[in-house]
C-alpha cells in the first residue's frame, strides 16, 4: 500500500479533478503490476496495473489507494475490470467519498467473491485527497491559505515591500503547493499590490491551475501580468457590461456573485469552484481578503512561513480580523506538520472542526 | 564525552555563577569515576570523578566538558589534582573562556607529561555554558528574550486578555528555562500588566533566580507579588530616596543606572548584571521593553512559544520596534530549534551576529 500510495502521489499535479489513486497487484512479495492514474479521462491505476499484470492477475492482491469505482464515468468501471481479470483480493485504503460509490464498488468485488479489506493507511491515502474528499462529502473544495510572514507576524512592511520576506526554498516550495492545487486564489488587492503571475513556475507542473480572482468592482487593470496565462475566472459583485467584455477579450472568465453587502459572495464562489470539479484552492491573497475568507469559515488549512527575522509592530500584518475581547473568541487551529524549508520555517496547521467556520 | 555532558547538565540550575561541568574517568570502556560541578565552592567535577576512581585514576583518561582550571579560586586547582593522582591522558571539550585560565589548564597538564586533546562535542559543551562564555568573553550576560505568541505574533488582546495564550506545557518548559538562568528581567509595565511573581514553579529548581525590574521611575508597587520572594533588583534611572528606602523595606535591591534619554540604560544594567556574576539572563517583558532590548542590541536568543491560534491585527504585537521603509533593516537571526510543546510550537533562534547589536 505504501508503493500504491507512493505511485498515486505522482499524479499529485495532473489528475484534476479526478482523486489521485495508485494501484499495486502482487502475489504475496512479488509484484506483477503496478499503475497510477495520470488524467481526467484516461485509464484508471487499476487498469493500468491490471493490464501490466496479464494473466498473472489471476489470484493476485490488488491494493489500490481508494476503493475501485462501480459507476461508467468516463472509462468503464474499474471494479468490473477486476473481477474480469479473476484478482482474488482486493486491500482499499479508503473508500470512496463520491456519493456514486461510496462502498458499491467494494459491494460488487464481495458479491463476485473476490476477499475485501479497506483501511489499510488510511491516514495517507485520505491526505493525498483533501480536496477530491472535501468536493465529494461537504459540496466545497479544501481550501489552503498561504501566508509568508515574519516571527512577529508581518507579512511586509507599511509601504508595501515584501518581496522576498522568505527565501527562495520556500518560495520553490510554495510553487509546488500550488502545482497540486486545481485552482489558485488571490484578490483585487494582491493584483494592485504586487501584479503577481500566479503561476507554477519554480516547481514541475504539466498544466496551470486555474487563477481565480475576487475583484468585487472589477476593477483588474487589463494589463495585470494575471491575464497573460489561462485558464483566469474573474469573480465579482457588480456586473458592469463594459469591463466584462474589456475582461473576456483578454480571455477571462467573469461570474457575478454578489452577497448583501456588495461584495463576493466567498461561499457562493466555492460552491461554484466546487461544481467546476475544484477539488484544492490554494490561496494567495493579502490581509483583507485573508480576513474576510477567515470570517466567513471558508478556510480548511493554514500553509505559514515564517522568515526568521523582526520587523516591528508598525508592518503590515496577515490577517484582518475582527477586534476580540476575550481569547474565547480566538481561531483555534492544530499544527500538524512543521519543518524548515531553507532558512525559513514552514509550519501547517487545520482549524479546529468547530473553528473553521 | 557524552556521558561527562549529561552529568555537567545535572548542575543546569545550580552552578551560578560558575559553569557547569561534568567529568567521567575511564580506562578503555571502563567507566571507574564520574562527577559533576554542583555549587559554586563545592568539589569541582573533576575532583569528585578523582575521588571516586581512587587508585584506579593511574593512568586513566579523563573526560571534561570544560577545561581544568589552572587557578586558585574557592578550591585548588583541577589540573594539579588530576596531574597528583597520576591521570595519563585528558580529553577536554572545549577550552575555558576564563581569561584567568584560557589554556593554562590545558598547558600545566601538558607539561606534567599527561598527553591532552580538545574539542571533543564542543558545540554541545559551549551550549551549555553559553552564559558563562558570555560573560568571560563580553563581560554581558548571555540574554535569552521569551514570548508567548499567536500563529499572528499576537501576544495579548488589546483588552489585555493574554492568560495564557500557550497551553500548561509550553508554560512548564518556560519555568525550566527561568530555572536554567541566573536572573530573571522584567520591567515594570509587566508588573503593572500581570504583576507575576516570576519565581521558577512548574520545574525543578533547588534556588530562585535574581528578579531583575527594568523600572525607570521606580513605580513598582510596594505590594507586587514578585517583591514576595527574594532576591530582587531594581533598575531605575531616578534615584528618589524615599521610593529606594520604601522599595528596600521589602528587600529589594535599587541600583541607578540612567542613560541619557531619563531611561535605564540597558547595556550598563547587563555589564553590572556581569559584575555580579550573572551568565544567563531569562527576559520576559511586554512590548516596550523588549522593543528596547531589540533596538539597544541587548538580546542574544529569542525563545518563542507559539499557540496556534489567530487572534486578529487589532491584538497586542511582541516587540516594539521602529517602523521600517526597507528590508534590509530586518533584524534577522537563524532558528536552531524548532520543537512541538503540548499544543504549541517552541521556536530559539539567534540574532546573526552583525544583527544583534
Amino acid at each position: 500500500m505504501a508503493r500504491a500510495l507512493r505511485l498515486a502521489e505522482q499524479g499529485l499535479t495532473t489528475t484534476t479533478p479526478n482523486p489521485r489513486v495508485g494501484c499495486v497487484i502482487a502475489h504475496g512479495d512479488t509484484l506483477v503490476g503496478e499503475g497510477w492514474h495520470e488524467r481526467a479521462g484516461q485509464a484508471h491505476a487499476e487498469v493500468i496495473a491490471l493490464r501490466q499484470a496479464g494473466i498473472q492477475a489471476r489470484g493476485a492482491t490488488a491494493y489500490v489507494t481508494l476503493e475501485p469505482c462501480s459507476h461508467h464515468g468516463r472509462t468503464p468501471p474499474c471494479a468490473d475490470a477486476l473481477i474480469a481479470a479473476g484478482i482474488g483480493r482486493v486491500v482499499a485504503a479508503m473508500r470512496d467519498p463520491n456519493p456514486d460509490v461510496a462502498g458499491e464498488g467494494l459491494q460488487r468485488l464481495a458479491e463476485a467473491g473476490i476477499e475485501i479489506a479497506e483501511g489499510l493507511m488510511s491516514a495517507e491515502a485520505e491526505a493525498l485527497n483533501t480536496g477530491f474528499i472535501s468536493r465529494m462529502t461537504r459540496g466545497r473544495p479544501w481550501v489552503r491559505l498561504k501566508v509568508a510572514t515574519t516571527l512577529d507576524g508581518k507579512t511586509a512592511l507599511n509601504n508595501g515591500v515584501s518581496q522576498w520576506i522568505t527565501g527562495p526554498a520556500a518560495r520553490a516550495d510554495g510553487h509546488a503547493w500550488r502545482a497540486r492545487a486545481c485552482a489558485v486564489l488571490t484578490g483585487y488587492g494582491t493584483i494592485r499590490e504586487d501584479d503577481p503571475q500566479l503561476t507554477v513556475r519554480d516547481a514541475p507542473c504539466s498544466r496551470q491551475p486555474l487563477k481565480v480572482v475576487v475583484d468585487a468592482r472589477l476593477e483588474t487593470p487589463l494589463d495585470a501580468r494575471l491575464l497573460d496565462g489561462l485558464p483566469v475566472l474573474i469573480a465579482a459583485a457588480v456586473g458592469n457590461p463594459e469591463r466584462i467584455a474589456a475582461l473576456r477579450a483578454r480571455n477571462a472568465e467573469v461570474v457575478i456573485l454578489p452577497n448583501a453587502a456588495g461584495k463576493v459572495d466567498l461561499e457562493a464562489l466555492f460552491t461554484e469552484l466546487a461544481r467546476r470539479g475544484i477539488n484544492e484552492v490554494h490561496v494567495e491573497a493579502g490581509f483583507k481578503l485573508n480576513g474576510s475568507l477567515l470570517r466567513e469559515g471558508c478556510v480548511d488549512e493554514l500553509l505559514i512561513y515564517q522568515a526568521p527575522m523582526l520587523v516591528g509592530d508598525a508592518a503590515q500584518g496577515a490577517f484582518n480580523l475582527a477586534e476580540m475581547s476575550s481569547l474565547a473568541h480566538a481561531r483555534r487551529l492544530d499544527i500538524f506538520d512543521v519543518r524548515q524549508v531553507g532558512a525559513d520555517l514552514r509550519l501547517r496547521a487545520r482549524f479546529r472542526p468547530d473553528q473553521g467556520r
